[in-house]
């Protein structure tokens, strides 16, 4: 099997969401025994100006969804960024995932030099090539929020490990 | 042109380390206009049993320069884990992106469905294919460390964005 688009995207976006939802699990696991007030950790920031734990995992959907959307020309299913709690931000995950897998392999196949158009802030756009989109946008936006997610729950006293991260709860 | 091992690997860690340095020229900059001791971020860690900002760079580069070592079968060079300063970390930064580059298209491409064999911990093993690994483990390893070096300098009150992370110092 040679790598493709579609190959290359679907499964790193959804292997790793479902290591997102494990590590959530295990945050309101921490929440129920604590009886930590869910807002603690909800709207925690590690920096004034960084967007708060909601934001983070609202937007790792978002990088996956639209990369996807944008790659696939398959139009995405629009969130309201209206989660108030583990369990809705648990919601939100699944019908990501749920939008990832339905996108057929043969609109991902075949893109890797097709203009890619994205915004970039709230005027600018910029322009890629599928492959150069994949690689160097998506993915690194798409870690980036899940990590930081991660790293929100581990500064607040979770219990995670990497393993959590990469291999969710899989054995 | 398709999407294959070399192109999938290479660029995004050479790209995205590239932008690694560029957040550490900005983190040396804070360290010498606020006099901060430079240890005050060299080992800093989100939690106590989280590892130091040393270390997440030490990790970064060694994911991708072990992940591309092991697809390839080129071996990779041994560094010292003795970094004692941002410009050291700068110096492995280069040198990893030296091997990455230094590795021959070839040896990466055609190795999706490759065994490669790597340690998880001290004591075990996993083997992974090619695709597989590079995707489920090396490159989810990787930004998992760079994304956690960024998260502790922006803690720090590094005046850094997300832009710096994504496209470096290029425009």
């Amino acid at each position: 099997m040679t790598i493709s688009m579609h190959s290359a995207s679907v499964p790193t976006f959804t292997h790793i969401l479902g290591n997102l939802s494990h590590c959530l699990d295990k945050a309101q696991a921490f929440i129920d025994a604590r009886k930590v007030d869910p807002n603690a950790i909800l709207n925690f920031r590690l920096y004034p100006d960084m967007l708060p734990f909601t934001k983070q995992v609202q937007i790792a959907c978002d990088s996956a969804k639209n990369g996807i959307a944008r790659i696939s020309g398959v139009e995405a299913p629009k969130f309201e960024d209206n989660e108030a709690s583990i369990a809705e931000l648990q919601a939100r995950i699944q019908k990501t995932v749920d939008f990832l897998k339905s996108v057929p392999a043969d609109k991902l196949n075949g893109t890797e030099d097709k203009d890619i158009t994205f915004p970039v802030g709230r005027e600018q756009t910029r322009t890629m090539t599928g492959e150069a989109y994949l690689k160097h946008w998506s993915f690194p936006n798409f870690f980036f929020h899940v990590t930081t997610a991660y790293a929100i729950l581990r500064h607040n006293g979770v219990e995670l490990g990497k393993q959590d991260y990469l291999v969710g709860n899989r054995t």
